[in-house]
């Protein structure tokens, strides 16, 4: 009855189902809603770190499941994450030698100033620990500038960039490498996460110090910062580490204000400044949440096994997370809407998770997987673990999908490839057997878990909106979302369809499972 | 003596001092000053609307240039100008449905709102002046919004470009066109002024409705500014036309924010403002000054003649002009710097000028002209306006030096092209017919006067820098500026040593004399 005369074989085995991915297709194109959802996400909703943006998001999020007639569409409590955090006022500027306004937005879990602050500059010319103590007991109301030597080149290139075929055909050319390579881009976060935690010695000392004596607040800039563009994020274990409200405010300041005020000390120049942050923390609920919703399987034989596809809902608060990662999440809930829309009866159940605390260290997914999926002591796949028959997830902007990454998973290559032919025309071809790391599907993969995340043109990505104040909503790619959906969607409801789950790796990876 | 063993010839006519030519090159690339110019007057400085910020700057420019060794260096008051104005406060936040500081720049001679307020928006979806009187009534204590319909689209080409081989290649090529055509850079600039003055009739009657009733501001926006660049400038006429500071605060706000303020009252979600903007006004001195400085010439016959190098020093007040125009403002004061440094003793006198008033239609220039060098009843030029050998201007940003326009000037053009050659290696090697409108050796050209600009490369003018709050002095190309200021300096020296000046347009353009 399912595989009737509208089913067509590609290959040797995959046989898809053309006149439901003919709806998915025209469900996704004519009636999309995805651009929609990423409004109320981004400008109505705002930005989603640990906090009452990231819960008034995901209870948003599940009405609209719900509205759509997914089922048992739930936030659940994962563990204990941390205090939230927002901003509840940022002002910049320098008042001598003039008045300049400056771009400032607060790092992560930085302190408040209490009130309007007009602080002088204490120029830190040397970054060797030893050197700090010449600067002891010359803190107090200072506002701390680092110097820096940050360099502001034009763009000769474009900021935006999709792939080129020659790009896609060595994607698809590219042969697995030895499990350390495959394993990269979780190693990569690992090495980050673990910086961070250490800390920057210097940095430590600097701001214990400058709490300690009474400083106003400390100014920060990137390297790739320019053009009123800043990457903000935060130190990733503050949250964990106990941020308290009476911390240093802790400021990034647009490169070309703060190379200017380097410039200004060191032309021995008066400058003033004054500052106003207040944030606010947030102590009632340190839950972790994740938003899960499914669309029940049909299938007596297949209904238990589960095929997830998912995408992070946290964002950092420079802005209002708009490629990072409301297109994921809103690709993902439009993928799911488009299956309910055209009555989808999949034979696996279908789950939807938008998780969060992902840009602290994949929290959400991590303690899905070990609260479900994995028994702590053996590190071994609970039943629940085995009957994942695939997962899916989208975090890397708002560029339409060009294929998919098999994270080392060969047998999955084959299949993938026929799964993608009818969505060619829409610039989705090419299977790599590369890694890419950085994001949820990583919870999975390392368990052994079938887990994949798409192959997206950069679109802007890495120039203008990760994890910058300019990720808002302008900076989505309608068209290119539409298509990521539809994508999506087709891949879901393929595997949610197949007689087989999703093979998976060989050998297992348990023994990747170690934190 | 003067054309001895060291004079090289070029072609028929152009007799080249090549030793000073040389020496100007050393001077200028190994003890180049105008990186620490440029830092003067922009981080030091700050912006040079009329005000303070241009005094400023032009008693810091006229005291540099006296201790550089040039005579005279002084400041001309050419005129009643208008009243000075800066920014002494601004903060505008989003704080509700969330908090959101947004980048904002006051317009030039924007109001104040006294203190910060808080603040619904009044959103106006419809421009007809008719639809204006829906709104009668309802202004008080509001913010204007009005709808509109700008696309923030990614850039798939650099910001940043320099002129190809091809490109200056058709620039050469170009014949001079029909008179019209020649002085389109004037006609563009008087037709963007006229636009200005007449005013938009909606934006003029909703500005006075707003006043009257008591709103607290009205934000703008740009098609062209997004990732954190806002094109922010001001109606050109409101200094003449009296603003006053109880006009309502006229914020340039990021266009990502403004179209998020449209789509959230669109969707009807309740929106809170705040905006505190604190403007001065000064009237104590209404004149504008330009700034002069002389190298005397040395020649009996010939030291009444001029050849003078001019820039504007005024600038927007969004940031600190970097590129317009302390780029060529340092650039010229730069090569007046490399010919006292080597010593040079001109044939003719050499006048460095820095213009006031240049971004509200050249009035700096304009009226040096009227008042020096043309007899306002007859509109011919004076004994002083024959001796002028030539104008050289520089203000199209930071990049190099590529050729010069001859400004429909075809006699100058075979002169220029053997200057130019031995500067050929440095990428200068372009004279086209064209003219380049917009900047003030229009103010020399439109009475016969020889006057050029010269050809630069864009870098990001267009893009992120003209009028911007991002014209900064790291957006300026130091190794582009050095080579500008030797060749202008080249230029320059050649202009004073040569047996003639630099002939006029035939037929004379006295005709254009009418303002």
């Amino acid at each position: 009855m399912l595989l009737g005369s509208s089913v067509l074989a590609y290959g040797q085995t995959e046989k898809l189902d053309m006149a439901t991915l003919d709806k998915i297709r025209q469900e996704g194109q004519q009636r999309s809603q995805v651009m929609e959802t990423a409004f109320y996400l981004t400008d109505v909703n705002g930005p989603r770190l640990q906090g009452p943006g990231f819960v008034k998001a995901a209870n948003w999020s599940k009405d609209k499941l719900a509205a759509w007639g997914l089922q048992n569409a739930r936030l659940e409590a994962w563990g204990d994450w941390g205090k939230g955090w927002t901003v509840e006022r940022c002002y910049f500027a320098m008042t001598a030698p003039y008045y300049k306004s400056i771009i400032a937005v607060p790092r992560a879990w930085s302190g408040s100033t209490n009130k309007l602050q007009t602080a002088d500059i204490l120029f830190i010319s040397d970054t060797d620990t030893t050197a700090l103590e010449n600067y002891k007991g010359k803190l107090k109301n200072k506002i701390i500038l680092i110097d820096q030597s940050y360099k502001v080149t034009p763009s000769f290139t474009g900021d935006a960039d999709r792939f080129t075929d020659e790009e896609l055909q060595k994607m698809a050319s590219e042969t697995a490498g030895p499990r350390g390579q495959r394993m990269q881009g979780d190693s990569a976060m690992r090495r980050r996460l673990m910086a961070m935690r250490v800390g920057n010695l210097f940095n430590q000392k600097m701001r214990k110090m400058a709490k300690a004596e009474g400083a106003v607040g400390i100014l920060n800039s990137t390297q790739n910062s320019k053009d009123g563009t800043l990457f903000v994020s935060g130190d990733y274990a503050n949250a964990a580490l106990g941020a308290t409200p009476d911390d240093l405010a802790d400021l990034s300041i647009s490169v070309e204000d703060y190379l200017m005020l380097c410039r200004l000390m060191k032309a021995n120049v008066p400058v003033k400044l004054e500052l106003d942050v207040k944030t606010k923390f947030f102590a009632d609920d340190i839950k972790g949440y994740n938003v899960l919703a499914d669309i029940p399987g049909t299938d007596p034989k297949l209904k238990d096994e589960v095929v997830m596809l998912g995408a992070h809902l946290d964002s950092w608060h420079a802005a209002t997370g708009a490629t990072d990662n409301a297109a994921g999440s809103s690709v993902m809930m439009e993928a799911v809407r488009i299956l309910k829309a055209i009555g989808v009866k999949p034979r696996r159940t279908i789950r939807l998770a938008l998780w969060s605390g992902e840009e602290q260290g994949l929290h959400g997914s991590k303690n899905y997987v070990t609260n479900h999926l994995v028994n702590a002591t053996t590190n071994q796949l609970t039943k629940e673990g085995q009957n994942v028959a695939a997962y899916f997830n989208v975090d890397n902007g708002t560029g339409k999908i060009r294929g998919i990454y098999l994270q080392g998973n060969e047998a999955a290559g084959p299949i993938f490839a026929q799964w993608l032919k009818p969505f060619n025309d829409l610039g989705a071809t090419t299977v790599t057997i590369q890694n890419t790391g950085g994001t949820d599907h990583l919870s999975f993969d390392r368990y052994g878990i079938p887990g994949f995340q798409f192959i997206q043109d950069p679109i802007e990505y890495s120039t203008r909106t990760h994890h910058t104040n300019m990720d808002t909503y302008d900076h989505l790619q309608p068209d290119d979302l539409k298509q990521a959906a539809i994508i999506v969607a087709g891949f879901v409801y393929n595997a949610a369809m197949r007689d087989q789950k999703i093979p998976a790796k060989q050998p297992a990876t348990a023994q990747q499972a170690t934190r």
